[in-house]
């Protein structure tokens, strides 16, 4: 099942690490020089403040304001190099690879922040990968999060996607982000405190309860493979939301067993056609692996890996919007039922 | 201060109560007929339903997909009714008018979704009102907000208003909307648990401390009168966010004496008309009256009434979007110093 892949690292000119996860043996990937003279300067600023109304870290970091806004396919820098077009990619080729990104939104020293670009191809989108290289995919992911999930100052690795203008992509080409982050963020600490108070009132784990509850009920489930089930929550707060659970239980990527990573893939394409097939469009979504804290062993025992898609788009035309109810009062409404958008999806 | 106000209501074609908030005396307001042809179905559809992984309620209501998206001015449902046009407004001219929903978010029996039109000029908006109407629409939020509050089904008031189409209006006429609640929101709970820690640690309340320190460090410091002040917090998740706190705290609306009452019109209308300023173009913004819950003694004594300003642009031609990282993760990150946006409405 498990796909070999070819790991090798080079630096870019203003000092920041490049990871090529390449599907066959490339040589040299090291010696690739980048002419570009950049300055290191950006990645010093930004802040992290504490919000005492809501008990939480906010992140500050003006230099991303200039960042590249939606530049023309001529000028990704996503794209490999080409002769007078460098990018942050020093190769005229790559399968999958991961940088550190230019303008973090993490200050420095607090945490790090990575782009993934799935695909050379810039026109492409995930949807559109072969499985083996959503496997390669996947394969970075996991190893991204062992790596620096190891580092003194991480407490979580966040791995996700955005796709789409719809929900604020400035870069076209098929990427992701990953971000080590120096705290539990705020979603992870309210699923370990569900799922510790679940833990004490049932004796059971509330990730395998669910699992188990949406398999036996059906009515909202996706799609399954013998590792992999994908199934519109009950209660989803997304017109097309898709959570995707491995049959066993772990605490992040890190941990997938040969199996269960070897056909994440497949599971995985078949819900992202099926949300570009419902409206005829591609659909902007929100791509997000919740994943346990890197070292609480408690909280490692306590977390389930999903796969948590959040698409946006309620009909053709019609979008999704994080309004009013929403961000002042965190009260969620939902335009269409789950088993709605489950037999949707399953009919796409 | 205090302005006079005649209150009045009526009963629309499908059972749905009207209350007009007038500024002069109107008469005759229960006697104009709502001629249209309605059915009162839609308000019955919908469900509660609760997230074990967040533990909180989500509201689907299905009929919300059907309803009126952005029509041209001729077809608003919240100007006054003219010949040929009957809207959701019987009479011929309104000053401020509140009726209940007909696409309500909530099903029917669990709390209730009003309107508030804030003006019958269908091209105006909040920042264009007069100071007296701005003060009538305030007098409209308390009245809802004691009286919605008072229904044994419901535990929380919230009133917010959704400013442009880049945070999902649906309808241009200047309007917002009411929530009465059957719960107390996330966010709040988030707030209460906040004050009570903070409360707990340092014997004092957590809202005082935090406009006191606003006050005293003045860099953050939007506008200000006698009994409100205006700033954007330390750490605003928002490019442009702005609390604006009463110098008395109070639970909510309702408990406002008559001169904060009176005077909350002329902060918040500069806060606005500076938004508007400060890109040259209608700036989108979500506003949220953050209350206390309208029953618990214990947090009506913890949260302090406040107005929280949402504004979603971070430059003339950027928004800021709440994507992957504040979705899936709910860290933030913002483009801009909270000094900066202080500094650059001040200006503005």
């Amino acid at each position: 099942m498990a796909q070999k892949i070819w790991k090798s690292s080079a630096v870019l000119a203003d000092g920041r690490e490049i990871i090529y996860f390449d599907e066959s043996p490339a040589t040299g990937r090291a010696e690739v020089a980048d002419p570009r003279d950049l300055h290191a300067e950006s990645a010093g600023t930004g802040e992290l403040r504490w919000d005492p109304l809501l008990e939480e870290w906010v992140a500050f970091a003006e230099h991303r304001q200039e960042r590249t806004f939606l530049p023309s396919a001529g000028d990704c820098p996503l794209c490999p190099s080409r002769p007078g077009h460098n990018t942050e990619v020093p190769a005229s080729s790559y399968d999958v690879v991961v940088f550190a990104n230019r303008y973090p939104a993490m200050p420095a020293g607090r945490g790090q922040c990575e782009v993934v670009c799935f695909t050379p191809e810039h026109d492409s989108s995930f949807a559109e990968l072969t499985e083996r290289r959503a496997g390669t995919v996947l394969t970075a992911w996991a190893d991204r999060t062992a790596e620096l999930g190891r580092a003194a100052n991480v407490e979580h690795v966040y791995c996700f996607e955005n796709r789409g203008p719809e929900v604020g992509v400035t870069l076209h080409h098929p990427h992701g982000q990953i971000y080590a982050l120096p705290f539990v963020p705020p979603r992870t600490r309210r699923l370990l405190a569900s799922a510790r108070e679940y833990q004490r009132r049932s004796g059971q784990n509330l990730f395998d309860s669910m699992l188990a509850a949406e398999i036996a009920d059906g009515r909202r489930i996706v799609a399954r493979n013998e590792h992999w089930s994908a199934f519109v929550p009950e209660a989803a707060h997304w017109p097309f939301e898709v959570l995707i659970f491995p049959a066993n239980r772990v605490p992040d990527l890190a941990a997938l067993d040969e199996g269960a990573a070897g056909s994440f893939a497949a599971v995985y394409l078949d819900v992202l056609r099926r949300l570009d097939r419902l409206f005829g469009t591609p659909m902007p979504y929100m791509a997000a692996w919740q994943q346990a804290p890197s070292r609480a062993a408690a909280a490692r025992a306590d977390l389930a890996l999903h796969m948590q898609v959040m698409a946006v788009r309620r009909t053709a035309v019609k979008q999704k919007f994080r309004a009013g109810t929403e961000s002042g009062a965190e009260v969620w409404s939902n335009d269409v039922l789950p088993e709605t958008a489950a037999r949707m999806l399953r009919e796409a």
